[in-house]
């Protein structure tokens, strides 16, 4: 540790800088969190000017440390942070805090501002996102490094608030973590015993370091969060964790400095307030305005160039990795950037064709399995998984190997029963590059893991969310595990894509349509039971990527439409035939991406002067308005369902060709 | 203990019992796990025979012990355990396990069968029932009982897997109640190793114990759960427990018996198949056909004068209570019977046409707090909680009183940030009786704890769930706290009412309907911002509860009818100003309820004949196609928010009467 000589700005110096931007910007936006910035600062100070590896002037190279606020309402010490290092992040944006247009948002947004890993907010999601970083990290050190030629080589570093702990998803996350012995994982409790609601000794009386210990983690234990040796120490420990990832317990104060509010709620979400920033300067003895941080304080702080000799450094250890490995050098920059390997499209196209005259009568999630076992070898990026339901959701293939040992090919995720945190680790792997991650759960327990999978959609993270036993046709298991409105709440989720489809062929091109998305989630929806093949032409099976299209048409002009989705289409198809000649069938497997399509290809499928219009799908039947109206019909469910065999069921709810028949008849 | 003579059956006889009815059951339905019944029916026999406080012949009796199966996939063991012990549950139930219309779903259903206190398989969540009914018990006995008159004095106890602690949730309620010292609740951990996916090395490596022991509880370590005199000590050691609640960590074997399955994920899911039931049979000693329990084992299960008798001593008590105390036992049967206080309706309806009167211009949210200070005086039955949001959510009220404590009066829960917890808590103390519970958070947070919500609506939990800042309206804080989706999501779970009101009055009126509902549970979803105050009709206002009415009437029948909901009803009426006479507005707080009116009402309200229709809602758009069908508009919002002050936000994203007449002229 160097001495910092008299005409330095003191660490205390460079730590007040963070919080008074984080105070002023608060006071300017008349609304935000000064609390946690101002009691974490002291510990980031010592983490971003000493430990942290990265680069300013590239957000996005490839071997940075991850850092990832949990805490997403203290924003404002991230956006701090990489304004003074160095990121393109100017002091007009800190000044613009909160204002629409600008790069600093109420919590950080990764789709904003360079140097935001991921967006949080909802809490603890952002600390499941950093196992994922974590875990990605190492999984491509098993599969790429070389002796001397580490080249994914970098830690990801969590702030994490009470919050955050008390959530469900920390225990998940961190059980995972600690399994996975993610050693190059240091998280820091903001340990300041306040939340919203006040001193948390009424309802967060956990002994946290015992519990992670429970995990298997490593815990260092009463760090003083205002002492950066404390902090040095405790940091040098962490790194020096051998299998285990690392809990820095921080006692920390919120709103430390300000003499009224520090230690108080009061500090929490809310602008100190005038007299209280000025008595928040004076104790700290901050005489500069608001937003002014003088020069010698700035230049403490620039992180650039340091960036740029850090990754230089590795570009040259990079160089040598790929004059001596060059394919997996490629493979490698193929990854990172997200692009597929050349043929991937030209190889689906065909499996799909194959599929189309193979004709089997399968159920989709066993068609999925066998999609992911076509794609798979081909898309070493492709990483698995299931929450303890892999014989059911059928997700493992031939090449799985799991993650938790150190197997250079590992691409399979044992998340036991743990929806959430699993969804959120696929963000994490998403979004820290070079993994297509795929998860799964039955359909009805997606409400399990619901905002990760939001969180799937604001980031764009090209995660692929699995999802079987996707109606009452589960049969058995009764309506704890029957999903009803399950489908309609996450077309709605806006930029998630949800596929539901009719058999083997529609299975293969929404897998690939799913692979093929770079800027947002699919939810994948199958079937448990089997379901019959349909005939398509070429220009059909073509047309599936539109997410709806004419199965079967009509003679003519239709005088009646069938739409509908997954286990429906069948029915639909067989109503068809009782119905007559003017019927056409649309197949509908997703209506996000038909949605998209334009107004003449739409126009096509579902021409205005045919209202006369029936869909059916086992699910809420409300959300079919919008392609039917006011006068047509939907055979659908809008009841919890029951347990049952299947048999019994579709028929005692009303999904026969019979009476969809008879439904369609009536419109 | 009593030790059997030679001619009575053995304990493990007793078991065995329950352990062939399950296997057989689950052969005979070709369907279920017969895995966990086998592995925890010696632990379910000692508890049952020795200990369990309970009444066969009324499973209603208020001072029964509560047992939870949050294991729900081991229903068969609940449903031999209730057949054996006297239930009316009869065998013929038994031999339709998994039938449609018998009382033995797949996963056990408080509404189907008696004796189920509630509904598992979704799995943690039993558990935070659990932790709701035994926080329920702990409030009650507080409230009531009084030196030599413990009226209210009652054990819960449940049953758990390795799939319930690895779930987020289980972290939630195992913190809480530790916190509250819930020393009457005991929790048995069935660990056998094994999860659905294998031997849960892989991916469950906690150390339980400890971890439970880092939230306070009481741990008995390394119980053999197939040894009954084990057994016995430790329930005896947890029944001692004074200040903590109990896990009792119970080593056991799945499919205990199965010569070629015990031991193996093979035995979770799946029958055993016939001839390993016939090899389970010699190897346990159980020459018995199936389905068939030799006279002497059931006539020592059979639980009935037992439990006859220990109603009545316990009623002799209530009616010394009742002598003494006769106004607080007035109060606690009509708790117990779910009926409100004589002329709350009244006092409800005179409070709201005050309101109407008083014309407040506030926050929805604020509106709610109003709404509760006025009922809950009179409502002692009324708990009520956030998670660490009670300032902005608002549900504290002045006469609010800690469940931490000891206070009689408690009746306020601070759940931390545990949605998800507090939800399935709600659920539990709903479920339990006695409780009508609130609990809230910010509406988009409704997502992680969305499946309890559901779980609230299956089980007919009458429960309340506030859910404010409902909408891009809340401002800075961004698109990861701006709900988009939810309120449609909300409104499609079945038996689900939600509520989303215009202004105080109409705030009034929800908070009355949900008290009011008696058979599920009711989301109030409330704005941060202030909201105009509506003038209203007495027929107006009480046309209020129906879900859906006229708020501003047309000269004649109308031409343009605009529907709206909660912030947008203010937006609509300035609209429907500027577009002139023709124009209707609906106020459409519930669509839910609106939808359950009578055709005719319905028809009044909007009447088929003007398909001129917009709708307004800052929420996605497809949902109200319902209601304005092909050819009307919707002014929604199907795009995330986004981080601004309200007054950028709102015109941003259309939510302005200029645009909302626009959009309007041109349908």
């Amino acid at each position: 540790m160097t001495t910092p000589s008299p005409v330095q700005p003191s660490r205390r110096d460079r730590a007040n800088a963070l919080r008074f931007l984080a105070i002023d910007a608060v006071e300017a936006a008349k609304s935000g969190h000064p609390g946690m910035p101002m009691g974490m600062a002291d510990i980031a100070e010592v983490l971003w000017n000493d430990y942290l590896q990265h680069n300013p002037n590239n957000p996005k190279w490839f071997n940075r440390d991850r850092f990832v606020l949990s805490n997403g309402h203290g924003s404002m010490l991230q956006y701090a942070l990489l304004h003074l290092s160095g990121y393109d992040l100017s002091l007009d944006e800190l000044k613009n805090f909160r204002q629409l247009g600008s790069k600093t948002p109420g919590h950080p947004e990764n789709f904003e501002t360079p140097g935001v890993e991921t967006t949080t907010g909802p809490l603890g999601q952002g600390f499941a996102n950093a196992v994922g970083m974590a875990l990605a990290e190492k999984l491509l050190a098993q599969r790429f490094n070389r002796p001397e030629l580490a080249i994914v080589d970098h830690r990801t570093w969590v702030f994490m608030g009470d919050g955050c702990l008390m959530e469900g998803i920390s225990h998940e996350a961190a059980s995972l973590a600690g399994t996975w012995g993610l050693e190059k994982l240091v998280a820091f409790w903001d340990d300041n015993r306040i939340s919203i609601d006040g001193n948390v000794e009424g309802w967060f009386t956990d002994d946290t370091p015992a519990r992670f210990e429970a995990y298997g983690w490593n815990v260092i234990r009463d760090v003083d969060g205002h002492d950066a040796d404390a902090i040095k120490a405790a940091i040098e420990a962490a790194m020096r964790s051998e299998g285990k990832p690392t809990l820095v317990c921080c006692r920390t104060t919120i709103g430390f400095g300000s003499p009224h509010k520090a230690g108080k709620e009061s500090a929490h979400g809310a602008p100190l307030g005038k007299d209280e920033a000025a008595a928040t300067r004076e104790a700290l003895g901050w005489p500069h305005p608001a937003f002014e941080v003088p020069q010698e304080i700035r230049d403490a702080w620039r992180a650039g160039n340091a960036g740029l000799v850090r990754e230089h450094q590795w570009g040259q250890l990079f160089d040598a990795y790929a004059a001596r490995h060059p394919e997996e050098a490629d493979e490698l920059v193929r990854r990172s950037h997200g692009d597929l390997p050349e043929g991937f499209s030209a190889d689906a196209d065909a499996f799909i064709a194959k599929l189309q005259v193979e004709a089997h009568g399968i159920a989709s999630r066993k068609a999925s399995q066998l999609a992911i076992e076509a794609y798979a070898p081909l898309l070493p990026e492709l990483v698995g998984g299931s929450a303890d339901l892999a014989h059911s959701n059928l997700t493992l293939w031939k090449g799985s190997k799991s993650v938790a040992g150190d197997d250079a090919d590992a691409n399979y995720v044992y998340y036991g029963v743990r929806e959430f945190a699993m969804t959120a680790i696929s963000n994490g792997l998403a979004l820290h590059g070079c993994f297509i991650p795929y998860d799964a759960t039955f359909l009805v327990f997606s409400d399990y893991a619901r905002n990760a999978v939001r969180m799937s959609a604001l980031t764009g993270a090209r995660a692929i969310h699995v999802y079987t036993h996707d109606s009452i046709g589960l049969g058995e298991d009764g309506p704890t595990h029957q999903p009803v409105e399950h489908l309609a709440s996450l077309r709605y989720i806006p930029r998630n894509d949800v596929w539901r489809p009719c058999d083997a062929v529609e299975s293969a091109v929404a897998w690939k349509a799913a692979i093929e998305r770079t800027d947002g989630p699919s939810c994948l929806v199958f079937s448990r039971q089997n379901l019959a093949h349909q005939a398509r032409s070429e220009a059909q099976v073509a047309a599936i990527a539109r997410g709806g299209y004419v199965l079967k048409d009509s003679d003519g002009a239709p005088e009646l439409i069938l739409i509908a989705t997954g286990s429906e289409v069948g029915i639909a198809m067989q109503a068809a035939a009782a119905l007559g000649d003017g019927v056409r069938v649309v197949s509908m497997p997703s209506t996000c991406v038909f949605d998209r399509q334009d107004a003449a290809y739409r126009e096509s499928v579902l021409p205005k002067a045919c209202r006369r219009r029936v869909a059916i799908e086992a699910g809420v039947s409300d959300f079919w308005r919008k392609y039917v109206g006011l006068d047509g019909a939907v055979v659908g469910l809008d009841t919890f369902g029951a347990s049952a065999p299947i048999e019994a069921l579709m028929p005692h709810f009303g999904f026969t060709a019979d009476n969809v028949a008879a439904v369609a008849r009536a419109v």
